[in-house]
């Protein structure tokens, strides 16, 4: 019996102990927070990632170790990479944790990336706003996620307003100022490297934000071949530089034929959770089948599948579940403002059956805008 | 949020809950043992069905009950229905308990069945043996599962020997005589119907035994489309007969161009566990929807399918995780002889690649026997 340790209880835990239950295995997962969704199907320690007690009685318990969260302190990775092996190493997730580390080795590993600079003070970021043409994003270097630790800045005249915002973190997290790219698409790789450096990727998937939370996914992605093949490529190279294990997710930016990496993200990964019905074999199962040594599953697409997500509370679920290929994933959270709770998978065999689908759970939602830019796409 | 309760806590409770999670349910099992799998992944109340402290307890801490199990006692679900809400409801259940009830519905519905007769004596037993040929099965009325409680009546001269073996629970249990069926193939619908009377079908599916334990099962099973609406329509008069709710199976005998109806199971079948990766939605997910008035999911194939069930202990799981569509179920149950602890699918777009795969899975395991009838079927 082998028991996986997950550092993080949210919803990719929790779908990774659903996942993982097929393949005999047990789980345990360890969060700050008592109601940590994974807690309903695994069992739940509470305790800090900084609190050695908690983590030694966590290592005392699991086999293996991996992650729902690359916030994780690298330091506390490192105490339990000592202990009991841990997957993706805790090099990878340092690397993930810093922007300007992540973008630095994307440009050392010759992936196309836009340009950045780290800055320590309002006098710095000044030049360097001049440097980059005046449209960039300050951002913090570690600790931001879905949008969280961004400030926009639209021309030079923002950059004051972009300090005070965020200035205070120079000296804590870092900050980093990167040219904004007006693209015209955003991509995701989403792949998987075993321990033996098996590599595969699911289809390459498009996603549309709001307010910098994932809001839609499709996939496959309507791209030319070679496109995809090059960000696969650019996958296989971070991951191997890194001896990666496990699934991770590489982001992209698509303007003028080009793809620029924006991030990767060491672990399971929202543009993924199609893989669940859309794919022979969900992220969620490789990632455990990488972290284990077991063969690497099918990573094809099973026809055309678009992802929802559910931000805030959950919308009533009978139009999807109504739908032939509709499939749907309740993270069983409180609702609260800006949380993700859940999401909607509409799968079929043809691109236009999936825009029909997803244009009447749309109608019948009050989600038009949600999947309107999907459905263009399908329908283009 | 909704907690579903379940009778019985097995294979089928485990599977249940991982397929219930994602539409936001809770679960409470009950079961006998401290040990039953689906404790490893939902709550677990140990208890006897007959101690009504315990079913109280159960019945207090969820919102609606169902089984995992139809041997759960009649009064037993009676009370618990007083209580909640209970689909199936305990009619549909105390009938499949009883294979002289059940084949009496099946022969007032005009639901073909083999001939049969209750026997309580010796006596009676050769009475009925002459009648019906001489090649019976004597089995007990109830509590008969995975081939036990029967006995193979050969000839007359087997009479005697019937009666040793199983004469002593014509007065607790019943027995009933069936005349021995010499069929060419062994199928069964696996259906469902909601609270609303919405009624779907999986494809027909062929099922083979070992041992009176079934052994693999293949979908959709090669038959005209006119025997599998046939054996549909069944179903579907059986389940409308008993305001049957939730999941069942129709186990069906074929021979000479015709159905003979065998037994029905009141739950999720192990002749439908190929739904979870060869359907577009589960027979787990669609007894979850139905049994909640949620609306029911798309029950056709993805391709073809076939299930191989593993006994007594798990073989090495890289034969079936290496195949593209190879899928595995390991239970987390103790090794035990004639024990059910797992099932693999191997899933596939085309007949011929899924016998391919078979025959590697076969060969890989050193189990050529259990693949060898479905590879001659699908090659035939």
């Amino acid at each position: 019996m082998t028991t996986v340790g997950i550092l993080g209880g949210g919803q990719l835990a929790r779908m990774m102990a659903l996942a993982g239950a097929p393949l005999g295995l047990r789980f345990l997962v360890m969060d700050t927070a008592a109601d940590a969704c994974a807690g309903q199907f695994a069992p739940l320690l509470v305790g800090d990632y900084r609190d050695e007690s908690a983590l030694a009685e966590f290592a005392s318990k699991v086999d293996v170790a991996t992650f729902d969260f690359e916030n994780v302190p690298a330091e506390s990775a490192e105490w339990l990479a000592s202990r009991v092996p841990v997957f993706p190493n805790p090099r990878a997730l340092a690397m993930a944790q810093d922007r300007l580390v992540e973008k630095s080795l994307f440009r050392d590993l010759g992936i196309p990336v836009g340009a950045f600079a780290d800055v320590g003070s309002l006098d710095a970021l000044r030049i360097e706003v001049d440097r980059l043409g005046g449209a960039c994003i300050l951002k913090t270097r570690r600790l931001g996620y879905d949008g969280k630790g961004q400030f926009r800045i639209k021309s030079p005249a923002d950059v004051e307003a972009a300090w005070q915002a965020l200035g205070a973190q120079a000296g804590t997290v870092g900050l980093i100022v990167e040219a904004f790219i007006p693209f015209e698409r955003e991509l995701s790789v989403v792949a998987v490297r075993g321990r033996d450096g098996e590599f595969r990727t699911w289809p390459l998937t498009e996603n549309w934000h709001v307010d910098g939370v994932l809001s839609a996914s499709l996939a496959p992605a309507h791209v030319d071949a070679a496109l995809a093949q090059a960000a696969y490529a650019h996958a296989r190279r971070l991951a191997e530089s890194l001896d990666y294990v496990g699934v991770f997710a590489l982001e992209l930016f698509y303007r003028g034929g080009e793809l620029l990496a924006n991030e990767m993200a060491p672990r399971v990964h929202n543009s993924g959770h199609w893989t669940i019905e859309g794919a022979e074999t969900s992220q969620f199962q490789n990632h455990l089948r990488a972290v284990l040594g077991l063969p690497l599953g099918e990573t094809r697409a099973l026809g055309h599948a678009c992802m929802l997500n559910w931000i805030g509370e959950m919308p009533d679920a009978a139009s999807v579940l109504q739908e032939a290929g509709g499939h749907w994933h309740d993270y069983g959270k409180e609702p609260r403002a800006g949380r993700k709770v859940g999401h909607a998978t509409l799968r079929a065999e043809d691109a236009v059956a999936l825009a029909h689908a997803l244009a009447r759970v749309g109608v019948a939602l009050g989600r038009q805008a949600q999947v309107a830019p999907v459905v263009a796409r399908l329908t283009a």
